[in-house]
């Protein structure tokens, strides 16, 4: 398998500021959004960043486009990813527009949609296994046959630094705004996002957290552990956040420099993705949305509340994507609405 | 009734550029969004401008802060108002803002989330009848009362001033992006919307589309009898766009200046709707989809098609709001996962 970088170190070679340079011009800007109805629910300013926007409908699209882009520059004819998410997507278009062959290895149980999805943005599909042990060594062995790197979905330096650049943004537009972030949140998968997070925000008093659904907790535990530490698998809606175990490169990057983990019911995301439909009206995948419902149990007693001796703090949460099957969102609409029946 | 012009007039009063100064920094400069799929299907470089994400969750609140900002100014202490939408919330909420008292009338049979969201808003309820003429007369008597001046929802100049504001951003920022509009399609109800579009467009070689849902056309039929012609209440997802009869001053602007209507069936609506959701990622209401309901016919096949010639035109659509009850939510993303599975 082809790496870059070798899992385990701390993050030195991760540059998030040269990848947002990089990235400036050929990913969105996407707005930083607020809604009344959730700074009252949040007790705080909660800026939050619209990645749901972005191309490819995910913040996926910049550790992609970075990763793919600078493979291209190097020589390099084609790229292999494994992913059922977003990153497939993001790898497929990012390739495509290098003109590079992308070939993403997929889980023989993989909805059509997706499948669909992967083929539609141009890359080459393989079914493979069902566990992603199995996909990564099939990853590994079209690696080596075809010489072309793989872009991880998390362990790559320059994924991580690409999905880091997302929460700069944050930060930057937000000091201009005249509100200066004090706390981010990032939802946590394999953890690149975070660790992005924690490296853009490491010059600035901000405090940063990730948050994991209740079973889906191998950042919490790998911190606990002192090293990455895997799962059992666990049903949640937010699918992106269901891999076994946080990836070790981001590990490294985190473990002195998180807050702390914040851990969220499945009720919490779904209140959270109805809260972001009907009052920020915006699709965010329930992955996305569990940030914002981190952010909103910071603000429901957590000792380090946002709320802090009576100044209105100002919270950072990057909304990660908006890839959502519509039978999911008629189900999560329809039990707001009942919900709404039983408040009415 | 207080009026601050005679309807009638050719819109001379009308100044969508003081409004846009006026309202800058006091409204939300809205991001324009784009989607590969909706410029595929159209034919076109669509750019939407995001007002479901605007203070209030629609464009009125343009119109809304604009009037009742100089009502404020001028003296006043109160404004009265009827509207059953999101008009009635703009006024609400920009009188709180000036400690204006807001006294908004609704029908009857108004629904419960409706007179919630307006009482939310800071406004007096007074519930009355279950017609717009039985609506105005008390809306009449109130102001005849209170001293306070009526804010009609779109025969009065400064509301047509504040909506234009949106199309003239649209325009200003298209231009900035090097892609300016050659087309401007907006969703027509009363008619204030669509009016001030034209106004912000005047200057420039923009042709300027009005989209009325099939069996709402009141002003369709209106250009064709040269005067504002009601039609019979028709049932439409789109309920923003079913006020009986355009406006006056609406009509009186609009009549030498528009380009055409586009009639689009409920069913186009719907398709819209579900595009924006899916692919652009946000939530607009009905009413508000429409617009690129219209866009989206225009490439279809009307002899003005945005594909001209060979050279990609750039279709400017504004998504006027984001208001929805979730239960339509859910019901029109059902239907779009019973056409994902019919496909797949």
């Amino acid at each position: 398998m082809s790496r870059t970088d070798p899992p385990g170190s701390t993050g030195a070679e991760v540059d998030v500021t040269a990848a947002a340079r990089w990235l400036d011009g050929r990913v969105l800007r996407t707005p930083l959004l607020r809604s009344p109805a959730i700074d009252r629910l949040a007790g705080a300013r909660v800026l939050m960043k619209a990645e749901n926007l972005q191309t490819g409908g995910s913040y996926k699209m910049r550790g992609g486009l970075y990763a793919v882009g600078r493979i291209a520059a190097a020589g390099h004819r084609g790229v292999v990813a494994q992913s059922t998410g977003n990153h497939a997507v993001a790898v497929a278009l990012a390739a495509r527009g290098y003109a590079l062959t992308a070939t993403v290895v997929l889980p023989v149980d993989a909805a059509l949609t997706k499948v669909a999805r992967v083929r539609a943005a141009g890359a080459r599909v393989v079914l493979a296994g069902t566990t992603v042990a199995e996909r990564l060594a099939v990853v590994s062995r079209i690696s080596d046959e075809t010489g072309h790197p793989v872009v991880d979905a998390y362990d790559h330096p320059d994924v991580v630094a690409g999905q880091g650049s997302a929460s700069l943004e944050l930060i930057e537009d937000a000091e201009q705004a005249g509100s200066p972030v004090d706390v981010l949140v990032l939802p946590v998968g394999g953890g690149g996002g975070v660790a992005g997070a924690c490296l853009a925000a490491a010059s600035r008093p901000i405090e940063v957290y990730g948050v994991e659904p209740v079973g889906c907790d191998s950042l919490a535990r790998s911190l606990a552990a002192g090293r990455p530490t895997p799962v059992p698998p666990a049903p949640t809606i937010a699918d992106g956040l269901r891999p076994a175990c946080v990836g070790e490169l981001p590990f490294a990057i985190v473990r002195d420099r998180l807050r702390g983990v914040i851990r969220v019911a499945e009720k919490e995301i779904a209140d959270a993705f109805q809260l972001l439909l009907l009052e920020l009206k915006v699709l965010v995948e329930p992955s996305g949305a569990a940030g914002l419902a981190g952010a909103l149990r910071l603000a429901a007693g957590d000792p380090s509340s946002p709320v802090d001796g009576g100044r209105q703090r100002t919270v950072g949460v990057v909304l990660t994507g908006g890839n959502v099957d519509a039978e999911l969102v008629a189900r999560l609409a329809a039990a707001a609405r009942n919900r709404e029946e039983v408040a009415a």
